[in-house]
């Protein structure tokens, strides 16, 4: 369970040594436990609080849609927002069963601001330029992305977050980013965001690699700047917010995962933080997880975005935590152990 | 995601297409997708419930503990009892942490009937007989066991039913049932069971396939008697029962995975029943699942048994239910579909 190659501080073993004594055979509880010293360590604590969990879902607009990159029209995400408003999408649906509180921020969706009580506005433009050609935004616009969401990720009393995101076109986005900063080519990163068919994929692949090649080697920012995504950028920001506060952050799927590996371009010491909901069915994200050397909690074919995966992880984490503060040791229950 | 050897019924394709005109992209819900057309058609139902959750753990001791084939001591099945009926296992934590409700029976474990509310007793004797040279109970006590279960199963006004176990040793015991109704090796069936090292796997290997050979082909019910299992033995009942109720029956790990064998000898059409929790980290499951062309919801690494895994996977099927019953379709939500 331990890497022996790491020297493992006190307070690591002290939280395996309370995990240890509880009333089962040790290791039995599996990703669980490694879950529980995650979580005790992040908060420094051996009775950590895993109760409140918020999912903000980022939505915003994205020039390359006009590419012919996506199965849906624009429109979509601007229509997807009122759904989130009304509480009738899956994110809404697994946020109520799941005991999760959901939060919608407008990043920048084509028709201008939201006049909707439930829609935090931090617009940063009517979507972004289309990256085929030029910068998808200047590089201010991508800072200001980025402070905006330090401070959403940090505001509030959560114990964990989940960021969810909305925009058409945007794994055409998360693609160019998670190219360009991890390395591995766009062909395997390219996947059938939410339905082509093979040949629309080859034109997808076309279209992002020409585009690749437009840049060299850039920095997170200039990623932003150059194929970001107002929410990508924004969610970036959140991460490193929340991070900064010791939150659990629940990473959802591909598009969230290229907001990580930004967010960590930005802060490698943020890593702990970071626990990976799901495998998305999304060509890209098995790619960009072993990259990341992350094994996710769940694999259920999903790939929807919203925070959808990450909804559903949520009652592991809570449950981890649980263990850790309410199982009875071996002596607390009189129960004889297996040594 | 249908398979087209398989005619589908006009109800089947309703739900299909609840699902496919969601507001979310065909197939992007992956898993949860077929669990809700699972638990609706389990129902009959578009709009089926799923809100109250029970899980009931089995409790019993087992002769061949006196073989040598557990890493645990006997009588921490009995301490472990107590240790539910105080709420500090991993099962009532979790059961708690995932509202789900929890029933604790004692079939059978050594030291005679518990003296407390919350233990209920459907006792079968104090503990089996060692297997290794007799069979472990009389027919008539695998036929009461049964109707027992049957019982328990059926009563309440549950919409999913998990079950549990706790009984030293009782991998050996689901062993020999998964091998005599499979006809899967022993050796291939055999793994460590609360932790035994390399040469107490081979000898408990070595005791179970002797045990195997004290007989031939056996009926299910012939199984349970010559190698149960109180608790497996009631287990089967209650998987019998709660079937015949319409009720989704969250399979926990390994030995529930044997009491599911015994079950579907018994009654083969209680399939579309069951939901396969989680892949255990004991040796055995991941074959027994693969006889049975199951995939489970999750793969944590667990092998705790009580129901542990079943408890985690609840949240799963409490959001698949949802997702078909409160999500908006694109005609309600005004959202413009991809087709």
């Amino acid at each position: 369970m331990m890497d022996g190659a790491v020297p493992v501080s006190e307070f690591t073993q002290a939280i395996w040594h309370k995990i240890d004594t509880k009333t089962k055979p040790p290791g039995s509880l599996g990703r669980i436990e490694e879950l529980a010293v995650q979580i005790a360590e992040l908060q420094q604590s051996l009775t950590p609080r895993m109760d409140r969990c918020q999912l903000t879902i980022f939505a915003a607009d994205h020039g390359i849609a006009h590419a012919g990159v996506s199965a849906f029209p624009q429109q979509v995400t601007r229509q997807m927002v009122l759904n989130f408003a009304n509480g009738g999408a899956a994110a809404n649906v697994f946020a109520r069963t799941n005991g999760v509180d959901l939060r919608i921020v407008d990043t920048g969706v084509v028709g201008g601001p939201f006049d909707l009580e439930e829609v935090l506005g931090r617009r940063l433009g009517d979507g972004t330029a289309n990256f085929t050609g030029q910068p998808a935004m200047p590089a201010e616009s991508a800072e200001t992305a980025l402070e905006q969401g330090r401070a959403l990720g940090q505001d509030g009393d959560w114990d964990a977050v989940a960021f969810g995101e909305m925009g058409i076109a945007n794994t055409s986005s998360a693609t160019l980013i998670a190219h360009k900063i991890s390395g591995l080519p766009v062909a395997k990163l390219t996947g059938r965001g939410t339905g082509l068919d093979d040949e629309a994929l080859r034109y997808k692949t076309d279209v992002l690699e020409s585009a690749a090649c437009r840049t060299g080697d850039l920095t997170p920012l200039e990623t932003l700047a150059q194929y970001g995504g107002f929410e990508i950028a924004t969610m970036a920001g959140a991460m490193l917010g929340a991070a900064g506060a010791r939150r659990v952050i629940i990473v959802d799927g591909f598009i969230a995962t290229s907001a990580a590996l930004v967010a960590l371009g930005l802060n490698p010491s943020i890593k702990p933080a970071l626990v990976f909901a799901h495998r998305s069915d999304e060509a890209g994200h098995s790619i960009l997880l072993n990259h990341l050397n992350a094994s996710p909690l769940l694999d259920l074919g999903m790939r929807l975005g919203e925070g959808s995966g990450a909804l559903l992880a949520w009652p592991l984490i809570k449950s981890a935590a649980a263990m850790l503060n309410e199982m009875a040791s071996f002596e607390d229950a009189d129960v004889t152990d297996g040594s």
